[in-house]
Parts: C-alpha cells; structure tokens; sequence
C-alpha cells in the first residue's frame, strides 16, 4: 500500500467534455435527474410506481396513508440527491438546487427525535428500531443517506443534510457498541464505505470505527444474522421461510480469511470496497491481502469480459469458479458499479493502475449498458446473450430483460448508474501532492494543486475509436508529475512532449513525465486495433467462442445487423476484422466488420425436431457494434460471445 | 378416431421377462414399494420427511398433531397403492396386500361424512372444501386416489377403495354441478382422466361427464382461477402475490382452441390425456384436432430429444417453441410419464402406432433416468447436461441436482415412477376383438381373448440392444390379428414366418400378421444402428452439437468415461461410431465409441480468464452410455449434446 492514498479530484474542479462519455454524461442534468424525480413522485406513465417522496411524506407526517414498496426504498432519493450534488459541481442550477434542498428539508422532517431515519420502519413499525438487519436494510439505506449528504456538502458546502446524517451515524455508533448489538452487521454492506466517507470530510474517528468495527464483524462466529430471528427484538420483513444463507451475505467466514467472492454481487463489492478503505487507513496488510485475493478470484475467475459479476439470476449473486452463463447471468448494474468503485480505491491505495483495467471495463460496458442512449430507460440485469421469445415472464429467464425498463419498484439501478455518471470526474482523474494521475483517456479539463503550484490540465482524446490522447498542462513554470495511465491493451506506446519523442518511463501501468510545467503538451499514441479474445477453457459457456473487442470497448452482434438466430453464427477468425467509425450509428461508434458463416434454418424444413442429417450454412458477414450501446436501435436478439470457426 | 378403441392389457394376462426393462421393473416389489413405504412413514434416514401416512392418522382421528408436507402430500400414499396394486397382478404378496388393505382402512377412516377426502383441508380448514382449487390440488388428489382406487379394483377385485372413491367422486359430480361452481376447475388436472377410469370400471356416465365439463369449461370467460381469490370462500394457501398465470394452468383460451402445448408440463400433459379420452368418447372431432396439434407442437417444437418436456426450471413450465436449455430445464419425471399416457391414448384412439415412438422415447430416457438402478433414490428434474459444480443451493441452478435424491418433500415423481413401471404392461400391449398390438419389443407373455378363441403370446428380444424380436403365438386354431410396431428409427425390416421370409404389410406403423394361429414364430429383424442425430436450427441449445441415438435409446457422455469439461469436448463426425455391447457396464449396456477432441485446459496456464489467443485441442477418444443410465457410477458431469467437429 502507498504512504499517502492517492486522492479523487474534487468534482469542482473538473469538467468533461468527452465524445465517448459525453453521449450519457451529458444526459445526467438534461434527462436522468428530472426523469428520476418524476419516477420518485410516480409521475412516469406506464412505469412501475416508486412510492419514494411520498413514503417520505407519510413519514414526516406530511400526509396520510402507508410505506409503500421496497425496505430500502429511500435510497432511490439518496442516490438521486448524490446525482444532483454531483451534477451541480460543474452545472450550477439553483431551481434543481432548490429541489434538492426541500427534499433535504423534507429527509429532516421524516428523521426521528433520537436520528434514527428510514421511512420504511418509522411507518410499518414506529418505535422498533434494527430489529431485522438480514432483510431490513436500514444501515443500508444510512450508507446511501451518508454518501449523498457528503457529496451534497462537498459540492455546495450547505451543511443541513451532513448535520441529519451525522446525527444518524451518531445513533448508529451508539446502538452499534452496545451490548446488545455487540456481534451486529449490516445485513447488505454499504454503511461500512460511508462512514469512511463522513470520517474524511468530518476528521470523527469514531465513524471511521464503526465502519472498521462492521467489517472485523463480519463472518465471526457468533454469526448475528443467521440467529437474528431468534431475538426477541426480531421483525419479521419478508416472511421468507428459507434460513440466512451465510455466503449469501459474506458473513460465512471473517472477511481477512474469504479468497473467493461470494454471494449477492453488489453487497460484496460494496464490502470489499469499504475493506481496501480500511485496510489503508489501519494500515492492515491482512486486510488488504484479502482484498487482493478477492480481486483475483474476481477478475480470473467470476467475471464477465463485459465486467459484469453475478452469474446467478436467483439470489443476484455470485455461483462458482469459471460458472458464466451468458443468456441466464444477473450482472446487475449496480454489481459492475460497485465493482468500479473497489479497483479505484485499490488503485488509490496502491498507486498500481491495473486495477483500472478492470475498472474501465465494467464502466464502458456493463454501467454504460445499463441505461439507454436517451436516458429514459433502464437494464437491471446485463446478460450477454438475449433471444427475446424466451425472456418470458414467471420463467427462469424471468428476471432478463429484451428492452430497458422505464423504472422498477425496485430501482436501486437507475439512480445508482446516474450519480456513476456524475461522479465520472472521480474516476477519471486522482491527485496527490505531485500532481494528477489520469485515469482513463476522457476529454476533460481539471486544474489541480501540487506542493508548488497549480496545473491546469486540458484533455483531448479520440478514445477509445482511436488511441491518441492529447494532455495540455499550463501552469507557472511549476514543478509536477503527469502520471497517465497506458492500459494493459495499449500496444507500441509512442509519447511526444513539445513535440518531441520521448521514452517513455512507465510505473506501475502509469506513463510519468515531471518536470517544472509552463504550456506543455503531451502527445500520447497507441495501437488498440479490434482483437478476436477468448474465454479461460474453464468457462464451460464460451468454449468454441470467441468475442470481439477494441481496447476496453466488448462488442456484440445485434439482430438488426446481422438478422435472427444468433446462435447460429459463426465467426471466421481467420478472416480479418474491418474497423468503420460510423457517425451515424448509435451517435458515433466505430462498427467491426467481421466474415463467417450462419445455419440456413430453411434447409431443414420438413419440420422435425431432430433428424441424423447435418445442419447446412451459409456463408455470411457480420456487423459488430458496441455492446454497450445494444438494445438501442428496437427489440431483437443480442449476443457477445460468438461461435468461431 | 377408430370406431373401436384399442384396448390396454389386463394386467393380470401379462407377465414381463425383459432384460432391458428388468434392470427396474424387477426392482418394483423387491426394493421401491417397501423403500417407499419406508419414505411415506418417516422412516428413511437422510431423506427430506414424507408425513403422508401420519397425515392420514391425524385426520382420521387416531393421532394428535398437524397437517405437514405439501398440499397434494396424500397423492404419495394414491401412487404408492396404484403401484401395490400393478404388482400384485403379476407377484401376489399377501403380507403387502394386507398392508396395502390397511392403507386403504386408513382413508376410509380420513374421509369425511359427505365423502371429502383431502387431509390437508379436514386437519387444517375442516369444514371449508373447495376453496381453493388453484393451489389446493383437492381435485387432483381426488383424481390419484381415484386412479388407485381402480387399479385396486381390477387387479384384486376388492371394492372397498373403490367404493371410498366413487363416494367421494359422487360429491365432486353434485358440488362442480351447482350454481356456485359452475365454472369452477381443477387448478392442477388430473381428476379427468381419473374420472374416465372411474366410468370405465363403473360404467356410470356421470362421471364421464364430469370430466367432459372440467375439459369443456377450461379456458372459458369467466376464468374461475383468476377470480378465484375474489370468492367470498376463498382461502389463501400458498400466500403467493404474484396473479395466476392462466397460461401455466391450461386455462388462457379454450382446450379446442389450443395449439400449443403451455405452461406447466406436468398439468398440461395430464389435461391432454383427457381431452384424447374424452374426444374418443363423445366422437369430438374439434377436441381430438386439439390433441394433434398439441402433440405436433411438443414433438416438433417442444420436446428434448430425451421426451423430456419442460423448459423452465422455475415453474416447472413450458416456454417458447425451440427453446430447449440443456442444462437449466426441468423436464420433470412426472411430465414424461405424463408424455407417455397421453400419447398411448393417441394411439389407442387412433391405431396409429406413430405416437408411440413418442410414448417410447420418454418411456425409455427420461422416465428410466428419473430412478437410480438400485431403485433407492430418484430424479424430479431431468437435465440434459450437467456440471455438478454449479448446481448450487440458493442459484438459478437450485432445482438441478447432479445426483439423484434418496426422497422430496415434494415427492410426486418416485411413486409416479414406480407405478409406471409397475404397468408396463398396459404401455407393451394393447388388445381388440382381433387379437393384440405389441407396442414395444420387450420379452413378456400374455394372452388375449379374441372373438374367437385365446391367444398365448411369448415374446423375447435382443431390443434395444439390437432389433431382433422373436414372437411366438400359440392357440388352439383360432383366427387372430397379430400386430407388431415396427418403430420409425427400424430400417431393413425382415420378417420370417414359421421359416419363411414374409413380405410384411404394415399398417399405422404396425406389422399385420392373420390367419389362425396354432403354433406360431413370427422372427422379426431391422437395423437399428447407433447414429450421429443433429437438432432442427431453430433450437438455439443445440447448434453445432450432435447427439448419439441408437433406436429409442439417447447416449450422453460421462465424466467417468471422459473426464472433466464435457462442454469442451468435440466428436468427430466423419468418423464411424462403434458399438460394444458390455456385458459388466451398467448391467450390461451397448456402448458407443467415437472419435473426436477435446480442449486443452492446461494450454492455458496463465491463470487469465479472457486473452487474445485461441485454445488448443487434443485428439480424444469418446466413450457414449445410455442416458437413461447416467448418474449410476458417482458424481460427475454429464452431456447428451456434444459439440461436433
């Protein structure tokens, strides 16, 4: 681990203004956060009401009637309120602002005398307080309260909403040291990461505590969760008649001993995020080594080459080494966040930018799939392979989906993939006392403070079409470090400074160029031509696959290019890839072209389901594009990996 | 239709000496019926509990305690008398007669006054009957003990089960006839087909009738199951909050109107089977094209290669056409034998021996797969590919298992099993005024009475190992119809007749041999070599695969044979199969060799999950047994489908 972490940028002082990025990041302010709102108020015909602002309502008193929807339903605004406190560091809007600040009002009114806030319990079950932490979500729900709160403060420096979430954290470092609750763990992690995050812009170690306290808990015997329904302070939430499933909730063994990621995807990248926080600010190598180990078996052995983890559609979780379906997986949305947020802070605490691999992979693809190019709807479940007939309602492809959903009653996505986009200047760009460290290769402008000066730094970028990055540094002759990140798939690197040559100097997967900066450009190209990858032989589902990819960009077939059947296709790898940027497609991507074959379905027409005569094919072309931006151009089948020749 | 329906065989003129079908049907007396009697009484250790029996003496009076199991638990006890009574007709067995009479004291005892009998609704909501028909399977329970009832009868010619039965039948006819259930069905069918049977034996057409009602009203406006719950009577079973899916229940448009085979497979095949009983009876054109199209729809769209049916795991369901998931289905033992009666009826009614090959086919692989050959443990979901690993708790894979299951608490297979087996003969034979249909090659004796006289029939066999049946026919002179199935997979059909070659007429897929039979040997040989089978395009599951039939019988792959990564294993084609018969495997099987390869999984030895590099393969060598076999020798992977070079 490094001496110092290496910092996210404040979002004040960032803007971007990529070509990439800009298609969803500039839908945040214009179309996400005013849709959200209307979702949180059931305002949005034909969607799945939230109940959110009025489960808010009912608990301040404000209106009668019940807690409507999801346990965790609050933090559809949380994470609204972050997407709006992000969205307002580089877009002022008083009139959103002023929103926000009635809805913060509103939060304040809806929290109890002692600072206990959940409109859920406070309505259903007033006066009973963490009486079911397996299924009731309630330190979840601080998490998500305590991260928008310091986000908002941060950005607009009002302090209302940190001051109602401190008092709550203050009730949850009580509650949680008592006797009582001595052995308690959140049932689905996320208050561990927050507490770290008001402990940094508070300085109270008590909340660092707390959070370190949640994650030495969690697997030690006794297990509180698997033996919460015997206390006598138990509620019942959800009448679920199976027992607590260990892994499930990461709560099997203690967290310094798990090598494999286990369970529901989110909860444990949301662990495994607040574990490196940890691990660095107690300087635990045990930790720490965990967290390492759990990365591993992620990226070797359980991920998605989209980034997308959870193969399990029942229970959204995790299953077994090299277990990956492509057309029954979860790989919710919020999973590939959270695994996003996990590698920035490995990076950040080991200065190592292969994490950043990982990543950028689950940010393009799987975070970006999530949500269509309009704004308006929304992918829970990734798969990466979809024949729409199939994803039938009360059937075990229930839970994929052929098209984006407007909303969800259980919308933890939407708004999670908003304040992601938000917050996008965090992932691009870290600080320290020497300089930046960019990230990813995005079109932004950001000025940071080193030891002896300002830099203000100026990105231009045809990533990821293209690998040829422009970073221009003004500053007063002062002294600094660019660290620029050359991914692992970066290829015959070439680094001009001022025009020229350079050799360039790479630590730990970042370019370094210091020196004392006045107007200086860095002119950074490298090869990432579209590439045939294949799966480990492991991966039972992608044997005789292969799949497209460009730099971190996966590509997929699509039915609207390359008719039905999908998996009748073949690929012909011998057969080299064609790159077109296309401006006219899907807002400007580069399309591969590739050869193969395809069965002839009409040659077996006699109508049989099974016969001893060989299928015939055809030969055929096929159109590659962006699988992020699949599912944008109609309804129609979808495939990633695909049968090579 | 025929103007005279075909005939099953009395059991009781039928004795089974098939080496093939011995393996298990000699397994019926000596180990499944006391095995199960076992599990139906709590007494098999390790196993999930049964509570059927003490269910019966709770609500008979004669212990104190609740109802426990599964709404429709008391069908354990119907199947496992349906199947006392089949074996009593070919092994009398005093001491199981006499446990078998107990049993029935038992019921007698559990019904109620006005002839009710449904222990889950006399211990729990006595008095309340009928309430809920969606989820309370009192008319399928009904329809099993019934069934039971019946064979009881006809095989030891008792009538005291009957009589319990026709008493409870009679309150069925008078409740479903008032006003107040007019529309009213059963949510699970079952209780039409029993009820045919129940007019068979008692000749009263009123039950005949009601069962034509069931089937008349099914998928009429108003749909009583999806108002159900509306009912001032209605009681909430199952607590479910999900609406009632009206195609899962055969109940979305009317049954003439039906041309594809819907929801659950099990419900629907039961319904079908009815309908061609009914059909036949009333002369119903419209209701038998419903029969076809449904059977065209399973059997050329629908139907695994194994005559499993059911794609969906959750829900136990019918999906779309094509959609065959080898490795996620449910194809539910129950839902084969269900496959099986309905196409039995089909050729019953019809004389056409086509249906057969059907009935054959899931007879022969799925239903045989579902019991282990020792007879002790059972298979509820029939996958056609397995990877024990991830068949995990608490995943989308839950309902798969990679080893067969000692009991369920869910148990409607084993015994469903077993009293299939225990009537085999009814699926070998069928009788008219003429003389006999053998349907399937399989060694047994039977006699037939024709219009004029008695035939004694011996058959022995080399099926299905090869196609040699031997057929011996003895009488005193009297003028008779020997028909014999000759399957669509035979080729070079060649027929001796007491030593001379016969030119064979084949009528409806049957040999036709008449004249008066004295002392007759009708020898009959065709090839039916082992061959590579490939699956319509259409079938997404299965493209660029193969799989290996031989006659009826489906091969699969084992990792016992073959080692791990069956997904990664490629046969060959274009070389021949071999076949061995082996008298030491499985209890002597026909076992298949071909050539192929296989991948390398240590050619990629970096640990990585995704890389730009192909995988290598490695020349193999296959090892193909009867899938109907699989799971017999150890844990291990399993594939019928194998990739094909």
């Amino acid at each position: 681990m490094l001496r110092n972490k290496l910092s996210s940028i404040n979002l004040c002082n960032i803007a971007v203004h990529d070509k990439f990025w800009g298609k969803y990041t500039g839908l945040v302010t214009k179309e996400i956060i005013p849709y959200q709102w209307k979702a949180l108020n059931d305002e949005v015909l034909d969607a799945e009401p939230s109940h959110c602002i009025s489960n808010f309502e009912i608990a301040a008193g404000l209106k009668e009637g019940s807690f409507q929807g999801w346990v965790f339903q609050d933090t559809d605004l949380a994470k609204w309120l972050e997407a709006v406190a992000f969205s307002l560091s580089y877009e002022p809007n008083p009139e959103l602002e002023k929103r926000a600040d009635e809805a913060i009002e509103l939060i304040g009114k809806a929290q109890e005398e002692n600072g206990y806030l959940n409109t859920h319990f406070s309505i259903l079950y007033p006066g009973q307080q963490f009486c079911n932490l397996k299924e009731g979500h309630e330190l979840y729900t601080s998490g998500h309260m305590i991260e928008a709160a310091v986000a908002y403060y941060k950005v607009t420096g009002k302090d209302k909403f940190l001051q109602i979430m401190k008092k709550n954290a203050d009730l949850i470092c009580e509650v949680f040291n008592t006797e009582k609750y001595k052995n308690a763990i959140p049932g689905h992690e996320e208050i561990e990461l927050a507490l770290v995050k008001l402990y940094e812009v508070t300085g109270e170690q008590k909340y660092m505590d707390m959070a370190k306290a949640f994650v030495d808990r969690r697997g030690m015997r006794p297990n509180y969760l698997s033996e919460e329904n015997t206390k006598p302070w138990y509620i019942d939430v959800w009448h679920d008649p199976n027992p607590y499933v260990e892994e499930y909730g990461q709560s099997h063994i203690p967290v310094r001993e798990q090598d494999k990621a286990e369970g529901h995807a989110v909860r444990a990248v949301y662990l495994y995020s607040a574990m490196a926080d940890i691990a660095y600010q107690y300087k635990d190598d045990e930790l720490f080594q965990a967290c390492e180990r759990l990365y591993e078996n992620i990226i070797n052995k359980r991920m998605y080459i989209t980034g997308g983890i959870g193969s399990s559609g029942m229970m959204e979780r995790f299953t077994t080494d090299y277990d990956l379906p492509n057309d029954s997986n979860y790989s919710e949305s919020c999973a590939s966040i959270g695994l996003a947020m996990f590698c920035r802070r490995m990076t950040q605490i080991t200065g190592d930018a292969s994490y950043l691999d990982t990543m950028e992979l689950a940010l393009v693809n799987t975070v970006l799939a999530g949500i269509a190019m309009d704004g308006k709807s929304f992918f829970y479940v990734n798969p990466l392979e979809v024949w729409p007939d199939n994803c039938m309602e009360a059937t075990s492809r229930a839970h994929v989906k052929a098209t984006r959903q407007k909303w969800f009653g259980c919308a933890c996505c939407p708004p999670n993939i908003a304040r992601t986009l938000a917050s996008l200047g965090e992932y691009i760009c870290f600080v320290d006392e020497d300089g930046f460290y960019l990230n990813l290769h995005t079109g932004a402008s950001f000025e940071c403070d080193t030891e002896s000066g300002r830099l203000a730094v100026e990105v231009d970028t045809e990533f990821p079409w293209k690998g040829h990055t422009i970073i221009r540094i003004k500053s007063d002759n002062t002294y600094g470090k660019a660290r620029i990140r050359i991914p692992s798939y970066a290829n015959n690197l070439c680094v001009n400074f001022n025009g020229e040559k350079l050799e360039p100097v790479i630590k730990k997967g970042y370019l370094v160029i210091k020196g004392k900066f006045k107007d200086d450009v860095i002119d950074i190209t490298f090869d990432m031509p579209a590439q045939i990858v294949y799966a480990n032989p492991n991966v039972r589902a992608d044997i005789g696959k292969a799949a497209v990819v460009k730099g971190p960009i996966v590509y997929c077939l699509e039915e609207i290019d390359n008719g039905s059947n999908l998996a009748g296709v073949y690929i012909d790898v011998t057969e080299a890839l064609e790159e077109e940027y296309c401006p006219d497609v899907l807002g400007g991507v580069t399309v591969i072209k590739a050869k193969g074959k395809r069965v002839e379905t009409t040659s077996w027409n006699d109508g049989k389901l099974y016969a001893p005569r060989p299928v015939k094919f055809e030969k055929t072309n096929l159109t590659f594009v962006p699988y992020c931006n699949w599912g944008n151009r109609g309804y129609g089948e979808m495939s990633v990996w695909v049968k090579s020749l």
